[in-house]
């Protein structure tokens, strides 16, 4: 249990107010013995407290001994973002990891290497849509499936919205839509996979991604700002389970939207979704319908890919009213090590032709 | 699966901004079928998006159909803060139910009259403290137990950072400090309990709320932001389990503290935790450590208190770095129907008489 700065978890936050120094005093506090400080024991001040190891500016790094995560990564989101998420004008800009901390995350089980050795797609982009509206029949959605599945699609998840709503009850979903996936896999012999989401009960989740399996669902797609990034950690852990993870950041945006205040884009959807084993990590591109600039998104895709200690490297997937007009260009912001993720805007004309449209513009990436 | 306005989920949304009426259609198509609306088969339109009931200036009400939840908490979590969350300068400043939509929330098992009945305090408000700091070992906690329970608190709950951190592993620390406080109930024959963390792996949460049972512990603490709200909701619709719940607001804040975005205080930390099943709700009070006004505290209580269909009240549990001197201050604010929360307050000076001076500043309100 060293404390030497080697070891330690390092947190950089950004401080705006008229008292960045006495902020991040309290933050070093707050965040561990949530105490008053001069009560506490010497060596707890010494050891478990936080310790401000670099201040620039407003932004200041505070180093954290890893026994204060105690190896659980429901501990690690509480010490980066519990009392603190309450203050106002703290933002955090950077998370330093040492290699020993990393050993509680598991990872991406595929990653970008292992999605392209399962879809056959040594470097071109992948490709994802969504079965919508809601309102459909799980026979209408197989529908819409089969003929995505048809043009190549590699994946094919749910809305994320789809829940167990009365159009299209969960489990008759599920099995409906992945029968005929599958099918359509088996005679192509290309692997699309259809992604059911786990929008479902907390005491249902796990049974949930293993009956998703057990129907023909070859991938699953995950709301962490719902159900916890560590129900996410725990499915990617599954080797029994052993299905690609797709991360959906529904409930997550007051986290990164507030300028200020929260978590960085980057560090939010990019770094912790792919610590909790995202292998995929879906964000509103710039430019759709959403707010997120394009240094915001090349900030997740940077923690989606860099380099950290042997995990592998999540797959950015921008969307959010996303047309096949913009693929060229999203192409050339983000690289080949990209999911590319269309929904509604492929139902603008011809399903089937626009969703061969598109697998053909990505084809000979 | 009626749309009738008597029926309908309304959520009133604050939005800032040039447009707040485009802003509005958009959310109704965002929360709901996330398609393109013209594209959408018309009953789809009418009675699957949502319908905007009333504006008034930048408030909008748009009316949901039951149905869109599908009988799920976490799809009404994601129905009301799913995608919008991403959207900048748009808070939920409303939430109205209706009694048909209720029958899946569990509420308080406990609430206010539950609570009353079990620490025997048919006026008084009732009294919490919080075992601290990180890093004594569970010999140690467990002494400050007993002291606590010696003076007569209702509720020792672990502080929530507490996890399985080296100092104080969770099995060793819940078996030891819940024996101790048992040891003193059953001297005394006051309902003292012991409220451990359940701040554990998503895929031993269940389990460890029973092991935590079984080991004597009375109460338990939970983590919404964390593990998520619809874990509590398991919780606290166990029947076997049968314990109090207390919801702490860790990795919450960002949905609140930023003026023009996210959720209101009373909604988010009164409201949906009551819906979910918390006896008791912290939230930081004004004048502490954090950045609540008294009116967010109010709104906060308001919504834990009011009537909402046939379910319990929760607990206001003001805290985070309140002390000695403010009871009477709160009780004024607050009324009776208050939990005090005092922690490391209570070590300056003396642990034992500080704690007597509390009991006794309440005993006989």
């Amino acid at each position: 249990m060293s404390d030497a700065a080697g070891d330690a978890i390092l947190v950089t936050y950004a401080i705006s107010g008229p008292d960045p120094a006495g902020t991040a005093e309290a933050i070093r506090v707050e965040q561990t013995i949530e105490f008053p400080y001069d009560l506490a024991p010497a060596w707890i001040q010494e050891q478990v407290v936080g310790r401000i190891v670099e201040t620039q500016g407003s932004q200041v790094t505070i180093a954290y001994n890893p026994g204060v995560v105690g190896g659980d990564v429901v501990q690690f989101l509480n010490l980066l973002w519990g009392n603190v998420s309450l203050f106002t004008g703290v933002r955090i800009v950077d998370i330093q990891i040492p290699d020993s901390a990393l050993a509680i995350f598991p990872g991406p089980r595929f990653g970008v290497t292992g999605l392209r050795a399962l879809f056959d797609a040594p470097t071109r982009p992948l490709l994802c849509t969504a079965l919508k509206p809601m309102g459909l029949s799980p026979l209408e959605l197989a529908g819409y499936a089969r003929t995505l599945a048809e043009a190549g699609f590699d994946m094919i998840k749910d809305d994320h919205g789809l829940a167990n709503q009365p159009w299209a009850p969960w489990a008759e979903r599920v099995r409906v839509v992945a029968a005929a996936v599958r099918e359509v896999a088996d005679a192509t012999g290309r692997h699309s996979v259809y992604m059911p989401t786990l929008n479902v009960p907390a005491d249902r989740l796990f049974d949930a991604a293993h009956e998703a399996k057990a129907a023909g669902a070859g991938a699953l797609l995950v709301l962490p700002g719902v159900t916890g990034f560590d129900a996410m950690r725990v499915l990617a852990a599954d080797d029994e389970l052993g299905l690609p993870i797709m991360s959906h950041p529904s409930f997550l945006g007051s986290h990164v939207v507030n300028a200020g205040q929260g978590i960085s884009h980057g560090l939010l959807i990019g770094l912790i979704n792919r610590l909790a084993g995202a292998d995929l990590c879906i964000f509103p591109n710039y430019g759709g319908r959403f707010s997120f600039s394009p240094d915001e998104c090349r900030d997740i895709q940077q923690r989606c890919t860099q380099d950290l200690g042997g995990l592998r490297a999540s797959w950015p997937t921008p969307g959010g009213g996303m047309t096949l007009d913009r693929i060229d260009e999203m192409l050339a912001f983000y690289g080949n090590d990209l999911t590319l993720l269309i929904g509604g805007a492929l139902h603008r004309g011809d399903l089937a032709e626009n969703a061969r449209a598109m697998v053909e513009a990505v084809r000979d990436r």
